[in-house]
Order: C-alpha cells, then structure tokens, then sequence
C-alpha cells in the first residue's frame, strides 16, 4: 500500500511540463509496492507509472535501476521502460524526492501462483539473465549474504519473542549457509525479488516485470533460488516440487545451468530464505505502531529454511 | 489506502464473464478511499473501476447509492456510471463481498484547495442537487444529527486524553446545535462527503464526482456546509471568506438560495464540523494498532466548530 508523498497540483503539472507525454488526463495512488510511492498516470498518450522514491530506496543507485530498466527493455523484455525527459534524463525531483515515469504494462499478478505460471516464469527468468549481458553498470547486492550477520545480530536481542530458539536457530544456519556459499558460479545482473506481485500475466503469458529496486550484481543462481522460495511453496511452506520442477525446465529450456548451479542450488535457496527471513524478522520487530505497511509473516520463511535444510541434493527441487 | 480483499485470478475471471466489458487486460489495486476496497480496472474496452464494499457499507443500502449514480448520470452529472451484468443487476458478488464495477472518470483531485475550484464545485453541487430530483428512493442520514448524541457518548470517556476539557466543550456545542437545528429546510438526494479526494477537475473544470457511499436524503444546504467546512478552510482552520464566498456564489448561479437556508448557515456548519469532528475522533480513539488506514486528526474540526460558534450570522461566510 503505497502513497507516501502526495503531490500538489502545480507540483505535478510543472513535472510534466518536462516530459513530452502529452497532456494530463487522470491521476490516481496505486496501492501496491511497498518501498515507493506510485501513482498511475494517464495522459492524452496513453498510461504512465510515476514513482517517487522514499527514504530506503539509495539515490546514487537510481541510475543502475532505471539504465538496466532500459537496456533490458531494449533487449525485449518486458519490463517499464524509464521515459526521458526533454533534457534526456530519466530521473528528476518531484514533491522534494527523486521521481520517474516508466511506461504502463498491461497484465495482472498472480494472487496464487500456480503450477501453470512456473514454467513461464523460469523461461522469463533465464531471458532476464540473458538480456542483463552487455549492461555497463555493476551494483553489489545490498541484502547479499555479507549483510545477513550484521542482520541477524540486530535482530537477535528480540528473535526468541517470536519463536522459542529462533534466535539460535538462525546463528547455525547462517554460519552453514555462509560456510558452504559459493564463490564462483557465474554472476550477472539479477531482479533479486521476482515475487509473484512483481510478475503480470495477461492470457497466460507474462506480460510484465516489475520492481527492479533490489536488483544487483549477483549469482545468476541466486535469482532462481528466490523464485522457488517465493512461488513453490505451498501454503504451509512445503515444497511443491511439480511446480518447481516445471520452474527450473522453463529456465533451463532458455539458459541451461552448469553442474556447479545444479549442486549449489540446495544452499541458494537457504540463502535466499535467510535473506527474506531476516529483513521481514527485522521489519517486524522495527515496525512502529499504526504504520501503514502491512508486516509479512516472517515464520513463512522460518519453515522454508528447515525444508532447505532437510534436503541433500538438487534433486529434491525435481532436477 | 484501500485494498482490503484480495481478488484471486480465477474470482477475477469468473466475475468479469457476468459483463459484456471486453476482455481483461490490466488490474491494479488503487490507493485511495478508505471505506472500500478500489480497484483500476482496464479492459479492452476502456478503463473502469472496481470496488468491493467492505464492512462500513450496509450491503442493504448499495441500490439506494447504485441507484443514485446511475440517475444522476442520466441527468447529465459526471459521476461514476455503475455498469450493469448481462443480467440487468448493477450489483454482484466478488470473494465474498458485494462488488460493483463503475465507469472511469477522468481528472486529478486537488491536494489543496484554491479559489478557483471553489465556484465550479459550488456549481456542481447545486447541480447535483436539482439532478437529484425525481430519484424514487429515500435513505436517512446514517450519520445525521440524530447520531451526534450516542457518537459523543462512545468517545466521551477518552476525549479528554486528546484535548483537555474536549468532552464537555463538545457536549454544550452537541445540545446548542440539534436545539437549533433546522426542521423546515428543502431537502433532496445529497452527496453528504464532497471532499477534495471526491471531486476531479480537468483543465479548470469539475470531471467527476466520486465516493457516493455517504449520500442520503437530507436537508440540501447541509451539503453546502459539509463543502465549506472541506474546502474553505485554511491551515489552521480560518475561514478563507473569499473561498466560501465564491462557492456560495457558484451554489446560488444554479440554485439560489431561501432566506430561511442562509439564516440556517450557521447550524448546519456546526453541525457538519460536529459530524466529522465526532466521527474522526471515535475513528482516532479506535483504530487498532497497526491498521492501515490513517487516522484524521479530529483536532482540525475542533477549531472549525470554534469558528463556526463564533459568527452571528450567513454574512461570515461572505454571503
């Protein structure tokens, strides 16, 4: 739910006087995203995105996202494409923060991922992979496994009020995790949250990627590895393994993985989990009061890890 | 921020194929309106919203506001046209709420009121008010003076922990306001909630009046109250005169006004500031913690109804 800065009239009309997009018809506060404030915007060309970017979001970083926007975008993917201003630059201020307007993309995400959305998702996937070559700019991963200690000792004073053990659980899995990860399966650049809101269908076919504000420079791999945790588990966090099975064929069918991907899927998908269990742990233990985002469950996740760490091999995704 | 019921793919596709609508082609939770839950609604013949109405509305009352709409809409008022099923029914059901889709409206609701929305808004509501004739159904003012009394009395245990000496100041205002209240005032359909989030402007003019779900049948200068107390008022609650002057104005350039509804000016913005004072402060003393939406600072009503008890006469507001 996402409309924290509101934007006066004369604010948005003189905005768009930098733009050649025509003339303002409609306005409205999107309530979805949770990091930005978006509002769609319609003009007398046709529908816009506009995102103000709040405080979590790193200024110096908004180039890396909207030039990967627009390189992915040129390479055919479909993802919302930054649109330049008449002085060329895709970024401008707006209401005191940095503001863009991306194109519309038709389509709707899946409430309830099914198995019939996977394989499509892992072709897209493997797509964005491929696409990402050849774009200049690097950004490290912000949330890659170097910032899960530093997390997880924010967190550990208050762990156990959420689960009994949680707090020890996490140290053991987090020194594996970091242990065994590894150091050379080739790298590009990666969406890094391709959760089910940020993936639209439109008659069974992805017809948009969205939210490319956590994307980096990172482990290929890791990338598959967050799109199982985040779309084959079924509601009580078991593994699905039809699902991620026709997830990982439609990945490999675009880009196939090397026998070291296969072999270090097992401790990615540990990773991943980690990483969404400790910024939602954090999250909920940080929230204030009456704030208007909405606290995802960490424990989700907590029983994601035990599956992942139940398994011996990539075999148990169904490769 | 409004998104309160989640709408699977398979509801979504199942409700859509009750319309003749053309075919899905985009779905977007919007951010705004607090009592329902709106979504953007595009397909391949146009764009549409879709709201599902959550507890606050009486599932009863929904042909009275459908209704109203749809005949005002007849008559020429720019306001949300409810689409009607293959069926005839311009109500359905939708995961487990009554839902309705509307027609799009286009345009941007002011931020911050200005001058010179204040005629054509004036304009507007007096011609909503003679559109409104011939409508067969009545419905009573759910939050009409007659539940001004039992509202204070819910909030007056905690009204004090807000404002030193609030419950009291509110019980004198409460009984001078209904001993004065009018009896013999033209009444018809009002809109009842004509905020600034309610009404659209595109190029300088009024494109759509939105948000029907408070109309009733009531006393038609009471919504002329309910607009100055929402749009005349400045930072720290003074009246900006040539604001309500020009409203006033607009109001009575389509329907002038009786002697007896201007001497009744006064009270009826007492009692307006009372509504929303009353119904802001039950809503801030209980909202759960963490709730989505945002609670409105009663305060600001407060020092309006200071105001509104200190002028003798319709002359304060620029008549």
């Amino acid at each position: 739910m996402a409309v924290y800065t509101e934007v006066s009239d004369e604010a948005l009309t003189a905005f768009l006087a930098l733009y050649d997009i025509g003339t303002l018809t409609a306005f409205r506060g999107i309530a979805e995203g949770v990091e930005n404030s978006n509002y769609a915007l319609k003009t007398t060309q046709g529908d816009f995105i506009l995102t103000l970017y709040e405080r979590r979001v790193r200024k110096q970083d908004l180039p890396y996202f909207l030039g990967l926007m627009e390189h992915l975008r040129g390479r055919g993917m479909p993802c919302p494409l930054p649109v330049r201003a008449r002085d060329g630059r895709n970024l401008q201020e707006l209401a005191g923060k940095m503001a863009a307007i991306t194109t519309f993309l038709p389509g709707v995400w899946p409430r309830r991922p099914q198995l019939s959305h996977c394989a499509p998702l892992g072709e897209a996937l493997a797509r964005l992979h491929l696409a990402g070559e050849g774009f200049a700019m690097t950004r490290p991963n912000g949330l890659g496994p170097q910032s899960w200690g530093p997390l997880l000792e924010k967190c550990l004073p208050q762990a156990d009020s959420l689960l009994g053990g949680l707090g020890g659980d996490l140290q053991g899995w987090l020194a594996d995790t970091l242990a065994h990860w590894p150091r050379a399966l080739p790298t590009g650049q990666i969406h890094a949250d391709l959760f089910p809101d940020n993936v639209f269908f439109l008659d069974g076919k992805i017809s948009g990627l969205i939210d490319f504000y956590f994307a980096c420079t990172d482990i290929l791999a890791y990338d598959i590895a967050v799109c199982l945790n985040a779309w084959c588990f079924e509601r009580h966090a078991e593994l699905n393994v039809t699902m991620s099975r026709a997830l990982l064929r439609g990945y490999q069918s675009v880009r196939p993985l090397s026998q070291a991907e296969i072999a270090a899927l097992p401790v990615l998908c540990r990773g991943a989990a980690l990483r969404f269990l400790l910024t939602r742990l954090y999250d909920w233990l940080n929230t204030p009061e009456g704030a208007l985002v909405t606290r995802k469950d960490p424990l989700d996740y907590y029983r994601r890890l035990r599956f992942h760490f139940s398994v011996s091999g990539a075999a148990a995704y169904g490769l």
